[in-house]
């Protein structure tokens, strides 16, 4: 089995987003009370809004399953405030929450977090307990800069974070280091921010002690880790002149790359470099990057192509990659399985 | 002959530091007319600073040239106003222009500008001419965020920064893109800023017509283009979806990439993407990361001994990388050569 550690719902019908321009309109409105109201999507419409697309390339593609959640720069939390980001969290996640209902083969829900600029994150567990207990959610994602793009929270490491990071561990599920929308003119969102957000996560996680605070809190750095892997001696380096422990001990047992890098020396640095246990085979699709690499034929986000060429990486570390991994990553995949 | 052409006087005597530490104090007291006064540094010192470094490991490393700035980290645009940022960029140009005289052969001297935030880059024309046309310097650095890791000003290719652009395309002096220290605690300066600020630069340079603009303006982006060639097929495909002009024809004649990448995968990766026309030898040092790899008992900002490991380059390339770009990038270093 292929499974796809990093989709989102990129193609929901349109009347998600008719109802968050809505929402955002109303903001302007100070005696306008805010009302979570409801999205009137049908399940053919959802059933649509996937055939064409997600399926449709899964099939094409030879993966099985996707790890799926709501669009990435759709969160935007920075816009409005708690109550905005709430009744918004909620309803992105219900609509992947009926996508898993829908395909339950095909999909398993990771949940948007209701994260709003200068909110405690511990506003986050009722919505983050929902999506588990409720919805069979597998995990969240988490955006280190809620101001989207002025980074103005406290670094991942602080305390500002663990009442979350608790629940995470209780519940045993991992997040997903995602940022949102920029809005900040010096970042382009896909092209700069994302990339920025994962880099800055990874050197936060080196400069403090959080998994000795929290020896079993995992978390995944998508886009193939930022800059991370190409500048592996770099940060083996920093560390060290930091009198920090390696890398290895410090943080390989709590975070993992994913496969989201869209070219073949890419991916083939990111497997010379990281260790097979800390890679997560994952696409993305449909995502950031949309169109067909001139250079091969192929979408630049079929990242299953650049591994399945690689001939010196053992099948056993394949298929730690393609799956063995998320089921130690996402302890909850399992017993989802099994329910199932 | 092997250019370095990135090394920061990192090792200056300690009366630069000293001097700095009192003109921030001084900040505090709104009585105090700012004032330049003088160092004190002896040539004797400048020499002691830089024979068991910066010329020792030239040595022993076997690169002969290395292409000379003031600290970057020290460069602190965010600090004071404009004065403070124009009387302590002259001192730390001046003692680059100091060590160029006493170390003809070994140093060159690229300048940092007295950017400070919200001040208009047009503040910069005199000093740079200063540097080039005093001095000879054969270029700059250039902050694209002097507020220091809150990225508040516009982005690279806005138009507040065409005066100075204007100036680098008259004097023929490429800047380097290189932030300073970080005071947003979200980011590492070395390990996050450095590297998001690199990354960030390249794709404000793909959303925008700079180079149209102006054709002959040169940019190094720094530490091996940051997160860029690692995620080469990422960068085309945006572009591609965006309809720009593939990336070649789009800024190839006017970005660069530097070899600052620590560790023998990265160095491939960054070879083997990126044509040889575009990557300028450097290394940093004395720099970032200061220690030996355990890997390979060297130290991990040797970067010469990656590129000579590397057998599928051909010599013309390598030449291009170690000096020939050099002399295409930086056109007053064949100019300085000749005057020499």
């Amino acid at each position: 089995m292929i499974i796809d550690c990093h989709g989102h719902y990129t193609t929901a019908p349109r009347q998600l987003e008719e109802w968050r321009k809505r929402q955002i309109a109303e903001l302007e409105d100070s005696k306008h009370a805010p009302a979570k109201g409801s999205l009137g999507i049908s399940d053919d419409e959802i059933r649509a809004s996937l055939e064409g697309a997600q399926l449709k390339l899964q099939r094409e593609r030879g993966t099985d399953l996707t790890i799926f959640s709501p669009r990435a720069m759709g969160m935007s939390h920075h816009i409005g405030n708690e109550t905005t980001s709430r009744h918004w969290s909620e309803h992105c996640n219900e609509m992947i929450h009926r996508v898993c209902a829908l395909y339950p083969q095909k999909f398993v829900g990771v949940c948007q977090l209701p994260q709003s600029p200068g909110v405690a994150p511990a506003n986050c567990i009722p919505e983050l307990e929902r999506c588990v207990k409720e919805f069979g959610f597998i995990g969240c994602n988490l955006n280190p800069d809620p101001s989207g793009g002025y980074w103005k929270e406290p670094p991942l490491t602080d305390k500002w974070w663990y009442p979350l990071y608790e629940k995470m561990v209780e519940l045993e599920v991992p997040a997903m280091v995602h940022v949102s929308a920029s809005c900040n003119p010096n970042f382009h969102g896909t092209g700069a921010h994302y990339i920025n957000g994962d880099t800055t996560a990874f050197m936060q996680f080196i400069t403090a002690d959080l998994f000795r605070d929290f020896p079993t809190l995992k978390f995944i750095i998508p886009h193939g880790g930022g800059a991370v892997p190409y500048h592996w001696g770099r940060y083996r380096g920093l560390a060290q002149d930091m009198k920090r422990p390696p890398l290895k001990e410090l943080l390989m047992n709590n975070v993992f790359f994913d496969t989201c890098v869209y070219h073949q020396p890419g991916i083939d640095l990111l497997l010379k470099v990281i260790p097979a246990d800390n890679i997560l085979f994952a696409s993305e699709m449909v995502g950031a990057v949309k169109g067909v690499d001139p250079e091969t034929g192929f979408n630049y986000d079929d990242t299953k192509r650049y591994i399945d060429a690689i001939d010196w990486v053992s099948r056993a570390d394949k298929e730690k990659i393609f799956q063995g991994n998320v089921k130690r990553v996402y302890p909850r995949f399992k017993t989802r399985s099994a329910k199932r």
